[in-house]
């Protein structure tokens, strides 16, 4: 398989990161060089800096999409897992790709995001705690031309992964 | 060529740019797969938030590793062309590279670099309008243990790349 960026976006606990490291692990077994850019991780190394007002957003997308294209256009097919939440900043990787952007939206609906609340931030956006939450007082704009809309709340991980193999090994 | 990071340290205007970019011409005719992560590029999309205060450059140099450690594990040849001042700095980035670094000192003396001045940042320094420039009024901190010192100042460009190129090569 050639280099790629596959750019999973959605909210958060829509399961991103979850469909990423399974689309990881099926990829290595067919010994493909995968990369995994993993919003907390990037957060915690390249983007320690920012916070989560909307030019941080953005300045975070465009990082990850700087490495990211290095990445994929010296072969490596790498899986970025962000909120990402703003069209705009996803649209100007994109169009910095080349052709080698692949993206991913995981809609699962915000109603069972609450309710997975992987990370607690949903409860405490409720307990006033928290603001500048995507999708509860943040935006979120989903992609109008992802190449997949999966959904992911609806059907096992392994068949999301199915879905995103397919769409992506067929293009 | 396994992937590595090759990382050009030294004064402004010893000559790093001009050889990173020669030995990754070099390197294209092998049909190596090559990145060059120059300075003033880096500073114009990566770290464009960053200025000259040691933590500011400290943080330059985590970013360009953190890049470069991504690419050259998946077979990437990273040539980083960094003033990086600081050891301590270089030697993190070696510290996370797993033995993929390969430290290259271009040991240009200042006063040659001084009198070539591309930038024409010695000259902003001595008319007192910069402060904060590395060798005049900021410290430069040269390697110890640099896997090749290139006299960069003693000899032609395509006899500090063969340099290079010969030890890179016998590693």
């Amino acid at each position: 398989m050639d280099g790629v960026t596959v750019w999973f976006t959605g909210l958060l606990s829509s399961g991103k990161t979850t469909l990423a490291r399974a689309l990881a692990a099926r990829l290595r077994l067919e010994r493909v060089n995968v990369e995994v850019l993993d919003g907390d991780a990037v957060r915690a190394s390249l983007s320690c800096d920012l916070g989560f007002s909307r030019p941080d957003r953005d300045e975070n997308v465009r990082r990850v999409g700087y490495v990211a294209n290095l990445l994929s256009r010296n072969g490596v097919v790498v899986l970025c897992a962000l909120v990402s939440p703003y069209r705009a900043a996803r649209d100007e990787v994109r169009a910095a790709h080349a052709g080698r952007f692949f993206e991913v939206y995981v809609a699962t609906p915000l109603a069972v995001c609450w309710e997975r609340d992987v990370k607690g931030l949903y409860a405490r956006h409720q307990a006033g705690t928290l603001t500048g939450l995507t999708g509860a007082d943040d935006p979120y704009e989903p992609p109008l031309a992802a190449e997949v809309v999966v959904p992911a709340h609806e059907q096992a991980p392994e068949e999301s992964v199915e879905l995103v193999w397919g769409k992506l090994t067929n293009r």
